[in-house]
């Protein structure tokens, strides 16, 4: 039997690929489409459309009949019942109060990083700190909640914290990563206008590199009893925008405490996350790190829908000792609205039923 | 009276750069264009034209039409009469044999790598290192030329030494590095093709990485009798093609012996230059670096064009302490057909005229 | 004795155009700026910042000082004091009301539609209908006005009629025109998104197709009495946005009257608005009409720039006869921002000024 | 049992397309790769490798091992024993003595424009004009060929004349086509560069326009005895490129001799080619034509995949009367490597099989 999920933030890019990704989803069917009160009350095809006239669905599949119709309510007052479970991908401000209100009767899974600080919130990436659900025992606890909030990270951390994940054993002491972000993770409203990015580079995101440096430490850090250390990285970042649609890229250099064979390195990044794969998760990659000897691999246009979009891409491994005198470096590219977004949730959904914490 | 230079590879986009730049200067005049065997015969225009008919001229202003009727000649059987001065823009392959023949009579200023990492070769950037030009001597003396070679750096280099360059005496220690190079840094036969780099990144340039880090240390080395010893200065590099036309991005993170404020630091990158401008340097910018302080700039599309593409634009500028206690990072633009290439050229051969060594 | 302007709607992407084109005009100076309530009581600079920071400036020089501290007022209570000329680039909607305002006092110079089609009102382009002018003397009677309402084309309409104009001696009987227009066309607010536009066309703007038919029809046509009669020639337009930034495109299909050789069209349309010229009319191009014969030109990026992007440039010129028994059919690119915009409004003012009817 | 075919021109960008298209086709498999001179010897994907690197393959699905060790036969000398098809993917010069070759004994369906123009050669588009595949009855005796030539339309015209072909009934009159075509039309070598074609529009290719108007009037035209009779059809075309990297866009205006609603255009182009689908032609796509209603579609980024790049679609129909009393205009997309390159081929080559003539 279905579990009964409703997407909060549907009209959003994050949003609607929630909807896309769950159309036909073994687990998981949507039964509510809430968003903010502007869109509140109109049929979703009609929220979607624009002054103008467009239509702004922005999924790589066509708008389903399905969701068209339904009925948009207030992500304010959307009413819990009948539902097993809430994805959120409504833009961080909101997402503070609207997340601890579904949050109190219901599971909560959220784009947003509203929650992704707090003491006893994990961060979530399945293979790579999967056991950090264990957080939410003391979430409910603490918060006295029946639900609870479980983000997944930014997007750009995303990428990152999967690639950094199988040199953790090699003592990963030092990152320096340099992300060329795309145009779909500024979402669509007001999103990045072609007047600012065709031809150019936009060398700074708003609070992205604070981000990625916070939460790359805790998605790798340990968990403490109530808490989760974080791991003794320093993580330096540039984030930049550049005119790709989707896929993020990130050039990374690494410093790791012993001396480690590139090769072993790569062997590493190829036996990771394997046993959470698509026989028990439907959304895993195969493979969560694909790496490529080609060193014109990986380009975004080219890898980033790989494995449906849940594959980290990465390319260009080769030994580097500028930040120490042992390391690696290496590009990435990363699915920035699937595995880095809504896909990457419904995946920390599949792992958190598997947990029993939601059904 | 006007010093008389033929400009070889006048084909390439390089050379079509040292036209444009030459049709109105006030030292240099154009009298002679070489390029390959193909070109040898054809007025420059029809060697421009295409198969398919299209006039392959992309220079910001249109083609003069005192260069469109010139005859081609053949590069390795150019006469040297009457010339004054080489400008080279060939490939390096052949660069080697061609400015070898060109250097026993006459100077030579080359965008070429053929003869960049030989010992009694500079490499120039005037306000960089612009007594390296006392190697010349060396040089002449060593190879029996009456004439000499000259090469600037490749033009990923250019931007990243002369923002570093003001960060010396400050004891630069370690820097990373990660470029995001413009379609135009591959010429255009064959160039950069749409179906590669739009909506894409391409991580991977042959040989670039190694010719920043190599070319960075020897411009910011010391000249010690008749060699150049290398500045101390560990520098790693990731190069990459993104979808911008023009000017070269470069996100920089860099370790310092002493501990320094970033506004000192930007000051030293404003003051950087000044006595070398254009009341002596026709080409020279008037400011040598562009230092911004809205974390949006610099952008390629938007500052590259500034001081007619002769500054280095600097931005996003802040403390940093990944590779070491002191630090900080930055990210620069850098135009890499103008500073980087015919113009750089053309302000190396200003400088060289200033020292004696063009007449 | 400078003509103290307004510019209304400051801070969309035609009103800094406005700024950018009057900072160094001969006659007219800036003297206030207004937009919507939203950014009144805001300096410059301020209202153009974005939530996330970033100055939304998009002119190709860089935003004066001189503006970026002005305060803006309310375009909806602006004092008319001390002023003698409104130059508007606000939305068609809002035009409607605060044009008439500010009309009731001073000449109002319009980007807007919201006039363009009352029969007392006409639509300048001063080489092509500058007797229209005429009709401001019966607008003022009909409507009490003290000022006027004279607004510039549509930018799609503009490059055509200008290219148009000189074939109505030949007898122009029908036009088919498809466009491929530029992003920033659409503004800036909210503009045409990356997501949208890149690697893509949108096949449909709204409401363009019409406006081009009609306004091409008014400004083709003849002043008769107080009104004009429009041109009897069919129009039919297809209007597309493509991933340009600046310049718009179209390939224009034309039935004419009379057997005219493609040489005599192309020299109707170099002869065409010579004693418009710079001379007395700053903003005036030295051609209204640039004909190139290289087959591969007009092209945006190279060509919209020409002659401060005044020019309308028209390429591949070639007798056609799909529309009747006689015509041509040519393309054309034309700059929508400068041209087509905030230039063009300003180069009315230049005629209407000469005319006597601005001072 | 596998009809046996050999792909030449295998290195091309269309080459590419049909080996990606061949790789799990129920009744052909390649058995052989042709290419010039230059690349045979070589191992496939040798051959694709380029001077710095980079394998040159560009197809969607990434380059099968079984391909990529295949041996590639110089195609002036390439054996046909063992093969039943051969499949010619190469520049139209060298095509015509090719194909001759092949076709003294084998079927060829060739993309190349060498043969279309012969009168004992029919262009053949399934749906619009199988019948005219009796022509190589014809064909083979005149030339006493085993095999024979046929060759698809220039993929500018397929989409054009499936568009068109419903519309004949009505009485098809004139036709002006504005085509916005995407950089992978012009293949890979040179291909387009990016430096001429981000941000801008080339107004003119080679030779399309021709090709487009006799094509189109020979694909819709009717068998006569040994030859086809041209449709009595006017068709002006303009071709310009534009920056979008698969699938051809076109404004096309139409002359009908009757009036005829729209819904009616629309009707008959959604029932257009029923009866030539998956089920008997594994190509083939489900709907030949699919007509949108929503005024912003086709958009050739969300479009030319539509039914694995095999649809032409089709929006924005309208009534226009510009050309004649009767008429309409509307936008099509169709993908310009697939229905019409190598797919496009080989639904041709299974049309075919199904006439008896390969097998």
């Amino acid at each position: 039997m279905a579990i009964r999920c409703a997407v909060v933030g549907a009209t959003g890019l994050a949003g609607q690929q929630f909807l896309a990704a769950l159309s036909d989803h073994p687990f998981f069917s949507v039964a509510r489409l809430a968003a903010s009160e502007r869109s509140a009350g109109k049929r979703y095809k009609e929220a979607l459309t624009q002054p103008h006239g467009q239509i702004a669905w922005h999924a790589d599949i066509g708008l389903l009949d399905t969701y068209a119709d339904l009925e948009v309510v207030d992500a304010a007052s959307m009413s819990l019942d009948g539902l097993d479970l809430v994805f959120s991908a409504v833009e961080s401000g909101p997402a503070r109060g609207l997340e601890a209100r579904y949050a109190e009767r219901l599971p909560v899974i959220s784009t947003a990083s509203a929650y992704r600080y707090e003491a006893d919130v994990p961060i979530l990436i399945p293979a790579v700190n999967g056991s950090h659900a264990e957080l939410i025992a003391s979430q409910r606890r603490a918060r006295g909640w029946e639900g609870f909030v479980a983000p997944i990270p930014n997007c750009t951390t995303t990428g990152l914290a999967i690639a950094l994940a199988p040199l953790v054993p090699f003592g990963l002491e030092r990152v320096v990563v340099t992300s060329m972000q795309a145009a779909s993770g500024a979402g669509r409203s007001p999103g990045v206008i072609a007047l600012d990015i065709v031809d150019n580079v936009v060398p700074y995101i708003k609070s992205e590199e604070e981000k990625v440096e916070r939460e790359t430490r805790k998605l790798l850090g340990r968990l403490e009893g109530e808490r989760i250390e974080p791991a003794p990285v320093r993580v330096s970042a540039t984030c930049t925008r550049i005119p790709v649609l989707e896929g993020h890229t990130e050039a990374v250099t690494v410093a790791l405490a012993s001396a480690t064979p590139v090769e072993e390195i790569a062997e590493a990044m190829r036996a990771f996350g394997q046993d959470l794969n698509p026989q028990t998760h439907p959304s895993a990659p195969a493979r969560w790190i694909t790496v490529h000897d080609d060193p014109f691999r990986p380009q975004p246009r080219r890898d980033r829908d790989a494995e449906d979009g849940m594959t980290t891409s990465v390319g260009r491994l080769r030994p580097d000792d500028v930040l120490g005198p042992h390391g690696v470096k290496f590009v990435l590219v990363s699915h920035n609205t699937k595995m880095g977004a809504a896909k990457g949730a419904i995946l920390v959904a599949e792992d958190l039923k598997m947990r029993g914490l939601i059904h």
